[in-house]
């Protein structure tokens, strides 16, 4: 039995996407996942609407690093990161000692084992350079292929499936013409929940990888192998190990300070 | 529900391991895999008593791609290359289209998703120049740090699992010592039986890999999504495209020829 | 001219450096500027003790993020990040339009053209892997021999400064007796205001960088020749673009939400 | 004075080419080859019709094993395995203490050293993957530009030379006009033995290298240094260094064996 | 105050731009100094015509050595190596303990600080591959996009500065329109001495970098922070530290010899 | 029948080693040459003593480019550069359409094609950068294992051969010792003539590759193929395309000019 939180970055709960979205998700999640998985979905207070650049990447780590520790505290067994852009995976691993899966690794990773070049499809231009970065710290630079951007902001996606899917699928074609890849990624959470790579497998005749269901299943092969991300990769911060408490790493003043010499 | 052939290389039934290594192998493959899946450990009717060099690596292949077809034929979803070599894994995937692991690639791309770098540690000297090629066809080469042999062979190390476990330990603890490994995997399916892994995570405190739960979890994984190995990756031979039979590829004469001009 | 914002990541005033700290420290980037610099060093008001790993690190970014923008709506013509780190590079570029120098990536950059291997020595094992990643975000990965650390934390080496620079004069010189490396880069901003790297560029007989000199003088280069960073590279987020403010970004609620299938 | 022995994968003498194609083809390898060169070709009377994919590939490797022991017991001083893919090169050069050339790597290494960057053209896409791996074994990755496949059969191209060589032409004018490539090699035996490089070499106006010829001459460097392949890179199995016979090292049985838990 | 020289691999005094070229050279330089810059541009008294091809660059690098050293013991503070094949680099830096920047070096390294990837555009097509080399010597590989060339004798380029303007603006947008280049290099000096840097910037809305300023920026930084070369990477030949003069380095007999066995 | 032009890069009959050893070296370049080869010794007029520093490869560039093209003129076949350093190659191929070989890439080359991973042992640290460049420049990188020297003056090396030879091979011992490297290259033409590699080969029990013999034979190899370096990759000199003679590349005045701005 695995207890999994499905840790959402943003507070969808006050977007127009709202507590719906979220129910539909745990119970895709849930359909998704091996027997024996408990799923939650938890979204955290407060975070970036949706997350297109790096700039709002970041600002919604913080939040979630406070809910992962809440959620392990609880009880999890595993956590996956919400987000396609493995927003904080590092900072949380070092906090956090159960799997902490990032889709985007979890994806890339099953995606070149399935050949030799894979490719990923994403939504906005902002955050191929991210891409990049996260294929480099898979160690995976020299199987990724080429990152794509179909520009259809995330809340869009969510709103026009099959306007999504379409274009989608264009840009999927278009690689698969232009370049050697052979094994495709979705480059984003909401086109995972699309179900978008389920038909684009069907209809393109090479493996596209859902990011949603490959992290689901990496976080189920580790639990129940009785491994985590490794202590010597990710430290635990000095300060947290020497006793200081989470809560006192960050200080407060009343306002900035300038000086000048 | 998966059905699940774990194809042994060699006719284990006709070496001293014999049967009854096959069966305790088919239960510990029943313990470790997921609820719902059906374990078959197929041994080959010819091929070397073991794997230790590249040339024996080879002589295992044509019978396992002709077991590997009838297993599949017989129902297999899916099946596990039961030797750390991955011998022959892009020829199996050629003539299958159901999900065929390496568990080399499977371990190694696991332990890349753990940490920064990963290190080897397997039997003997023989094999390790093919161990870097196999994370090269991984796409791991960035990821991975050293390989090292313990210089036991696999006969030994079926023999005495005590002694095997010890040297193994302190190869494993030289490597954390001389290098920034964070995450080891053993190099061998014999170790993997052993159950040195789990014992070893539990003593060094950096997550060991055992390839073969690597690969039955990387097999339930693709099953449960519905994906295999990219075809355009692994394309199957033209003349079968052409309908010849898998038999008539091969060609036998009385004796070789040889000429001069 | 150029009005030159060393922003620190850290609320200083409110540590036991103090107010102190920060006018010294102004006033050697003063005197380490070229004539025509005005200098402001501008601490948030929230944000992390010191940056020691991955997690505080991210921890710094949101209030950063928000002190940049006001400094160059305060007419700031280059921002200079106070921690070794870059914490939060790529996303202030997304934000602010004039030059963003992230001290790591500068000192790595003139360490690689004055030879043909430069490590660097740091304070905390547990950035390593930080710094390995912003090696490869320079696109230097290949000029950098290794990453050491002294396993001195930032608020000791700022207690005792002779002590601190006869640890770091140690491990530089086993780096140069174990290694190819020709060039040292202190890994740490306080390291650079003990003027060490002077001293032991001295001492050594190779050159060793100071990361605050390095990305003062790439703010001073980019303003003279009229350059930024690319905005092909470090796009503004798309919904700024589109006319959302800066804080509507981010969403906030009473309580995270949890839900299940 | 060198015997050299040209191994044919494939049962020639038993395909619609014949022992007069062998002969041929020893004619071509004694007027290419160096004075004092004893050109001998030796077909194997067990192997696939021919390889276009790795499935076929290593289907020929256990046969050729033989006939390569065989041929150097009866005195040969080298031995050219005479398939593009360089079939078990590694397996052989564990058998073997005299040259074993690849013409795959021998052809890559002369290309290399022509200019700055090489192209391979070859007949069937299926093989792409594999020449790709070749290159890296020899250390060639960087250096390598695109593998492109003409989808000529290999059987074909042996029927109508001058369709094959337009055919050729065509796909090496592409590669030059598309690419950085200053260098091409024709991946493929049979083109090698259509004297196509030559031709191309003239009227393409950058070399093209034959591999037949590449391998030949790399032969004879060898032979004429009194060098082999390193017994640390390609050691001898460690059964038969303990003495055991090579037929011994596999074993053969009624039939295969399942087992179930 | 730094004594700046840009040292010219040609006699450009007795070419057709000759010195009043050298003249306006040297006001642009002083232009673009920072304060308290000395520049002198001197020429050699031998060299070729200009360099467009690695012979040409070789040509220049005796008589640019004697000038560098002669102008060291004049008193000169840093030299900046007057092409951006940056000929002689490394020789240079073996013989002079004073900053001895290329201009290649400068800018690439100036240009990967600016985004992900840099892109180079330079006049002819020969010069291509020392570039990439350049590139790589800088450590950069991974960071370079393309280099182009517009075919543009440096001769033309100094004819028609508006044409030549017009020329390198087209080939700079294909390379925008076609690949992920997110910064651009102009490869070549007079690009640099005609303003085209600047221009570029503001119109194709990237940084495009000038050499010539790039290299002066990287001397006053290194000046300032009292940073030269690394002498383990640049050693000083054995024979100058055993006290050879420099000229006796060279020997000269009255003609060349040739023997035969 | 080829005619092989062996180019010393110094003026070898005006130094104490002279046309004596100019005549033994020929008497070995003989011996060592497939039947059919003319060898000739060429010492140019005027060059370094030695190569062991950047600054002397490139002295010793124009006079042998003049050289190079006298031997052509006068019937050479092929031209093998007498330096490890291989000076000045790309340049000589930039003028000379017959093949001209760099001892240090054909070496490489050929030990690549023995292992998995070579190793160089040179006479001068100062010469380690410029001989990691040569193996980059060979596409070969990936294949280096070390660069180590063992401070000997090429003076020295050619006084005292058994000295030599011990501490050659005590170099030697420990690179094997200490690394993976399966195949040694010995980085020096005077160690080459000291017959040293045939006698390591013999004793250290893996091949040691004598770059003389490799150069030779790569010679014979192009020779015999009827192939040279791609024009592609090493142009033509564009004015020497469009008519400019050789020798009015190069301009000469009375005297440097300095200017000031």
């Amino acid at each position: 039995m695995m207890r999994l939180t499905y840790l959402l970055p943003a507070p969808m709960h006050a977007t127009e996407l709202g507590e719906t979205e979220m129910r539909r998700r745990a119970g895709l999640l849930a359909e998704w996942s091996p027997p024996g998985t408990e799923i939650t979905v938890s979204a955290v207070s407060r975070g970036p609407v949706s997350i297109e650049s790096a700039y709002e990447d970041y600002l919604s780590i913080p939040a979630m690093a406070d809910q992962a520790c809440a959620s392990v505290d609880a009880g999890a067994d595993a956590i996956v990161v919400g987000c396609f852009g493995d927003p904080g995976l590092d900072g949380l691993r070092e906090l956090v000692r159960r799997p902490v899966i990032g889709p985007s690794a979890a994806a890339m990773s099953l995606a070149a084992s399935l050949g030799h070049q894979f490719s990923v499809v994403t939504v906005v231009e902002g955050v191929r350079p991210l891409l990049r970065r996260l294929a480099w710290e898979a160690g995976l630079s020299d199987a990724l292929g080429v990152i794509r951007a179909v520009e259809l902001p995330v809340i869009d996606l969510n709103r026009d499936h099959e306007r999504a899917f379409s274009v989608l699928r264009g840009e999927c074609e278009r690689v698969l013409a232009e370049t050697d890849t052979d094994t495709l990624v979705l480059g984003c959470m909401s086109m995972g929940f699309l179900g978008a790579a389920e038909r684009l497998t069907e209809e393109l005749g090479v493996p596209v990888v859902n990011p949603v269901r490959a992290a689901v299943h990496q976080a189920d092969t580790l639990h129940r192998m009785g491994l985590a991300h490794s202590p010597r990769a990710y430290r635990t911060p000095a300060k947290l190990r020497q006793g200081t408490n989470r809560a006192d790493l960050i200080r407060t003043t009343d306002a900035p300070l300038e000086v000048t010499p």
